[in-house]
Formats: C-alpha cells, structure tokens, sequence
C-alpha cells in the first residue's frame, strides 16, 4: 500500500507530519506537501509555469519532498509519476481548522482529496475542530489516531468510485471522542466584513475581515456531530448538479 | 436590478465586455474582474493579504473596476459593499472554453459564480465551447445574446436557493444554435501528463501536460447536449454530500 500524504498549510505544518506518521503502520508512506501555505486557496491545476519538486528533511522515518505547487497540484505531480511510485492512497491534512458546509470547495485540504478522487484513487481530507482562538500549540495525537483507524478502513473497504472523504475530528483526547458517525455536509454561516484601510500614500486597501464563520449544528450533519463531540465522516462526490432544482428550470421558456 | 459582471480571464478579457455589453439591456452593470488571468485557479478567499481595487476604463458605456484578487474575490468585495452598490445578480464569464463535468470546481468563472450562491444572489457563469485548437480572435456574439436570453429569465424566475447555474454555450451563430437544454453534470476526462524538462543548470522541472480534456457525452448532461449543438443549462449545488455512499460507509466497524 503506497500512502501519498499532503496538505494546505505547507510541509513544515505540524499536523501534517503527525498524519505522516500515523499513516507509517498502514504502508508506504511518501509526503508531497506545498513549500507554503495554501489555506483556503480551492481547486487548482497549475498549467502557466512550471513546477519544482525537491527532497526534503521533515523526520528521519518520513520521505518527503517539497512543491511550489499547490495542494492539488502536489498530488497531480505524485499521480503523474515526477515521484515514480504507484500511489494507491491519498490523505489530506491535518487540518488546525475544521472543514465543514460550503469550506469544501475553498480549502486545499479537500481539493486535494478532490484531486485524488477526479484521478480515480480513494482520498481521505482530515481536519482538527480545534478551540476558537486558540493560543499555542495544537495537539493532533488524537486526530492522527483517529485518522488512521479510518485509514484502515479505507484500505479494508475502498470507496465507493467518485467519492472522497471529508472527516472532522473533535479537539481533545481520545476518550472524549464519543465516537464516529456518518453525516451529510452542513451549513456554514460566514461573518465576512470589509475592513477598509488608507495606505500611508493615502490609497484605499480592503481586507476581507469579520468574525470566524459559525456553522448550523442540524442533526445529521458535520458540524452538528462534530458539536456533540463525534468525529464527522462526510462522503463527498464531484457531481455537483442540483438534480431537484432540474425540473423547475426546465419549465422555463426561453423560446420566447 | 443591480448586476455585477466578473471572469476569470482577467478584465481585459473579450468575453468580458461582451457578457457585461449584454447585460445593459437588463439593468445597471457594474464589471469588477481581476487585472490578471485566473484560469483553473478555484475557489479562493484571499485573507492574508489585503486587496486592491481600481477604476478602469474599458469602454464608454461600462462602469469598470479591477482587483488584484482571484474571481471569488471580485465578487466577495463587490458584495461586502466595496462599491458602495446593492448588487441583486452575479454573472461571470464568458470563458473563452467550455466548463463541463469535473472543471466546475477548478474553474474561477463558476467558482465565482458559487461565491455569490454562498451569499444567498442569484449567479450564472457562461462558457463557450470554442473548437479545439482554435487560432485568432473568438466570436463572443452568440453567447452575449444567449447569456442576455437566459439571465432574463433569472430575473424573471428567480433561482432556487442555493443553487447557480452554469451555462455553456456551442460555438458558432445563433441560427445554428439548436435550443436550450437543462443537463446534469457530465463526466471529464483529464488526459495530463507530466512533461519533466532540465533547466540550464541541469535541474529537473516539471510542467503539467498532456492532451486538452475530453468529455464523455452521455445523454442529458452538460456536455452531451453540447456536442449535439444545444445551450447547457446546469443548475449546480454547493453541497456535495454523497447520499448514495451514506448507508455503505455506515457498516464500517469503526470501534474496533
């Protein structure tokens, strides 16, 4: 089992070697991250310019190499063969931040699990709902456990074809987690404002600012369980079409 | 009837003006696009850097802006009030390629398009299937009087919440454009190949290559009711959840 291991936040992101490492037990494990942080940077194929791909020293037990790409771009690069493995498994993460409702299509943690699932290979993306505002250094002992009993099954499984993973796990120890449960994607409400602000040469410059989005904690969905302290397992598919919205478009006339 | 016109080629872009030269008909225009191209660049929210916007001239009868930012962007600062208008519509395009089956997540013109679904307007994004290696200047005619058709009929009726439609459109004149089609999302074929060159230095790097993307034209999706000539109409959903896989990713075992 060859495990390629990647994230949004860039190589020396401490929740990405923890996933690394938990990965170890379950295969081969190869880590292809970004050299920079890539945080809610969506879905890219980067096709202008070149890329670069160098090795890295991340831990002594870990084989890592560096991009200037971005999240997904490190895994088409490792898919494409630049690493010359045969990948059979992509993860995504940890993310510090949880990735919950409409976050999936902006965060490269997730895209890059999208990447994996358009090149038809079974993909894990895995977050950390850690504390708001939280100060210090986060602890990921619990979501590399987590991650890697859900790795397994995974490998014991598969996944369905065109499906990828979403998985938020709770902050905190391992047992208060009160277990694992399988949700549909929920909302998100963000709290965006315009913070606008004169440079010294008096031209105006705008930063999206406001509060950190919030999320509709319904039953059944991520961060509804996620609320209630289980880790969220979220199937996500590529297929976006609203297919209860077909029939009211079709009645439109536009003959006329 | 407040309407923001943006793309992801940049403001400079022919399928821009054109797009925005439509929309007089139907309202107030305002354009807001990024200076530079964003192709294939997704869905993005730039927030560790502050943006510029500027005051273009584009054309005499159009009210113009350009930002720094991504697409998403474009319209996340036109919403949270950078200029001072109440926008009712987000329309984005016309990208000078088709976006069909899995490029609607990479694609900045339809994450533009999600960006403003996100806050709850109504948004279309418009693309023109132009031949395959197409040389000299495209023809943004037919699609600008489609894209007026069709956004007419947004006005008129409104879109379901929480749902943006993404238009594609054949190439070639009005008279042989055979009618309008309400099409589920189809399915892509990436044919990249990586392409690993040395630089003068002898250093490998990397280009994503390959074939242009094909699609598989099955009956009622974007791209099989493209190729038989006809308007795609797809109505697109930000939630991504995999309903199907649901109940089989319950039976795993996850406590043991």
């Amino acid at each position: 089992m060859q495990i390629l291991v990647t994230n949004d936040d860039g190589i020396l992101a401490p929740g990405l070697t923890a996933l690394a490492q938990a990965m170890v037990k379950l295969g081969e494990v190869t880590v292809l991250a970004p050299e920079k942080n890539w945080s809610i940077s969506g879905h890219v194929k980067t096709l202008h310019k070149p890329l670069r791909l160098q090795k890295v020293s991340l831990t002594n037990d870990l084989l890592a190499y560096a991009s200037d790409g971005s999240p997904s771009d490190c895994v088409a690069l490792a898919l494409l063969g630049a690493l010359e493995t045969k990948f059979d498994l992509v993860i995504s993460g940890v993310n510090p931040n949880a990735n919950i409702g409409h976050d999936v299509t902006y965060s490269g943690t997730v895209t890059a699990a999208m990447e994996a699932c358009i090149a038809r290979l079974p993909a894990v993306a895995f977050s950390l709902n850690s504390p708001e505002n939280f100060q210090g250094e986060l602890n990921y002992e619990t979501a590399a456990l987590v991650a890697r009993r859900i790795v397994s099954k995974v490998i014991d499984h598969g996944l369905p074809e065109g499906v990828l993973l979403n998985v938020n796990i709770p902050y905190g120890s391992l047992d208060q987690v009160k277990g694992y449960k399988v949700t549909r994607q929920g909302l998100r409400i963000y709290r965006d404002a315009l913070d606008k602000r004169y440079d010294p040469r008096g031209k105006p410059y705008y930063w999206i600012g406001g509060k950190p989005p919030i999320g509709v904690a319904a039953e059944g969905t991520d961060y509804g369980v996620l609320s209630e302290g289980y880790v969220s397992i979220t199937p996500l598919q590529l297929d976006l079409t609203a297919f209860t919205a077909l029939k009211e478009i079709e009645k439109w006339d536009l003959t006329d």
